[in-house]
């Protein structure tokens, strides 16, 4: 299987590793041979129909911050949407950040992707959060898989586990902390009195949180999230317009005090029933959506067997390719003829 | 698909009521339509290749106790065995109540069913939990389909997350929660301060613990999922006298208020791990398997991705019935030449 990767941050590398220390192990277990023959990060790209080493992938990008540091096959001035286009590559994985303010890059390496026949794994969320229908028809249109099981809940499989769920029940409602980065805060809040300001300080040292944290706090990843669980579960054909989102920036420690008052916790959750939202809510102390630190958990409310909770972190490089990898093997199950 | 289930049950008659609930919308969804050929219960069957009327098998079993009640179809001093080998059923759903010390009568059914060329859905653990290694074998050699997922979590799906969670990622150790009357009867023992056994006696009260109560608080219920989750997830070939296992049986009060002291609570823990137990263990309050009430839950420490624990019911009829349910389900997806 040929892949494709677009970026090469903590995701990429995490991905890089994994295909390197897991390459007998998976032809053992699935007859699965992952190939990168193509690497494309903000300085270049290194490209080789015949497989770049990941080693030297990782190597280069450690020693001058882009694969296009590695011998021979690195090139610079390059443009991602035209090296996807004349590529070869069975699978192209679109792990650049997710910038949900700015997703038209993303968004035509995806749509170049599957306008050449390619099957494409994303973890990066902002295509899906503004046009997650649009792409699904158009893979459809294509005749092309697109897999995003990273998008949600890291390597915790939210969306398998749903999609599991949905078969043999029915999913009535989702609530879900769908955020690391401001549960450690709200937890933080709530464990050390702690006032927000200082909470998102000690969430940024710790490396929770982005230096620009806007995303989380105001609640715009969680509810980009929200979209891609309505769209995948519930069959919905909505965007990030269709989610009403009210983030956490600046709350009061006495929304806080408030709960604790009454037996609950403040969390921010990600809910889907009749509409779709993201907001403060209380939950009831010790129940399973109190998550500590900067999980992740998911509610699903079934019409038979009631509620399921998966927990797990909702993060991580490592975390992220793994469910990348799970995708991988999915796309190879179905469309095995792949060389 | 044709169906002969033996045992009817709570959940024998909760998947006949499923069933017949979603009949339109399994073969809108699935293009499956299951239709129940046979039925067997201790006092007799009921037998129609041309398929048995739910409603009837119900109001049978309402007025007379047995399915042998049904008009024209019903038979009485019948032999499961013969039915099932003479049967046109292309699934035998066992359906029988677990009985870990009497495990022949569900394990011949089995097996004839196996011979016949019948794929098998059981949610009767007796077999599994004495016999897996060699059930799974014998279903591989006679080319049928063996599945299980209703005896784990009930219809909270367990055994389908753990494997979700062993692809792309590796399984190094499972805790969980596997028996609600035992988790109803320690949560009790420490929010009410009660003894044992009036807690068990509330247990048996509110229908959460058989007057016979043996399986559950000596931990053999727990032991036989341990057994089943060991081969399924981490390929081990476990039977029950795999497990080292320690109930909770006239636990006294001293070790519930020894675990409080150090911010902990004491449940009943399925291990599997280098070894296989179930013993009463500590584990942190508020942490994810410190679940309330007679809820379940499983904890997967996967080496990349950390901790992923999912909570639910693990028992009922109609939730141990959409386990049922997909099982068919993957079994009409891989085989759907089946008439």
């Amino acid at each position: 299987m040929r892949i494709f990767l677009v970026g090469f941050g903590v995701v990429g590398r995490s991905l890089a590793q994994l295909l390197l220390d897991n390459h007998r192990a998976l032809y053992d277990t699935s007859a699965l041979s992952p190939r990168l023959v193509g690497v494309v990060d903000r300085g270049g790209a290194a490209v080789s129909e015949y497989g770049l080493d990941a080693t030297d992938l990782l190597a280069a990008k450690d020693e001058s911050g882009t694969v296009a540091g590695v011998p021979v096959h690195g090139v610079t001035g390059v443009d991602a949407e035209q090296l996807i286009a004349d590529s070869d590559a069975d699978v192209v994985v679109e792990a650049a950040p997710s910038r949900i303010d700015a997703p038209a890059g993303a968004m035509n390496n995806i749509k170049t992707a599957f306008r050449t026949g390619k099957h494409v794994i994303s973890v990066n969320k902002a295509p899906l959060a503004v046009a997650m229908p649009a792409l699904l028809e158009l893979a459809d249109y294509n005749g092309v898989q697109f897999r995003y099981s990273g998008t949600v809940g890291g390597g915790t499989p939210m969306l398998a586990l749903a999609q599991e769920c949905a078969r043999g029940d029915e999913v009535v409602r989702i609530r879900a902390i769908l955020n690391g980065t401001t549960n450690f805060i709200l937890s933080r809040m709530h464990e050390l009195k702690s006032g927000f300001d200082s909470a998102l300080a000690e969430a940024i040292d710790l490396g929770y949180a982005e230096t620009d944290p806007s995303a989380d706090i105001d609640g715009i990843d969680a509810a980009t999230k929200v979209v891609i669980l309505a769209n995948l579960i519930l069959g919905r054909r909505a965007t990030l317009s269709d989610v009403a989102v009210e983030g956490i920036r600046g709350l009061a420690t006495e929304r806080i005090a408030d709960a604790e008052r009454g037996g609950n916790v403040l969390k921010l959750i990600g809910e889907i029933g009749d509409s779709l939202s993201v907001s403060p809510q209380m939950v009831p102390a010790g129940s399973p959506l109190d998550v500590p630190a900067n999980l992740n958990a998911i509610t699903l409310t079934l019409r038979s067997s009631g509620d399921v909770t998966l927990i797990g972190r909702g993060a991580g490089g490592v975390e992220t390719a793994t469910a990348v990898l799970r995708d991988m093997l999915d796309i190879w199950r179905t469309v095995g003829e792949i060389a």
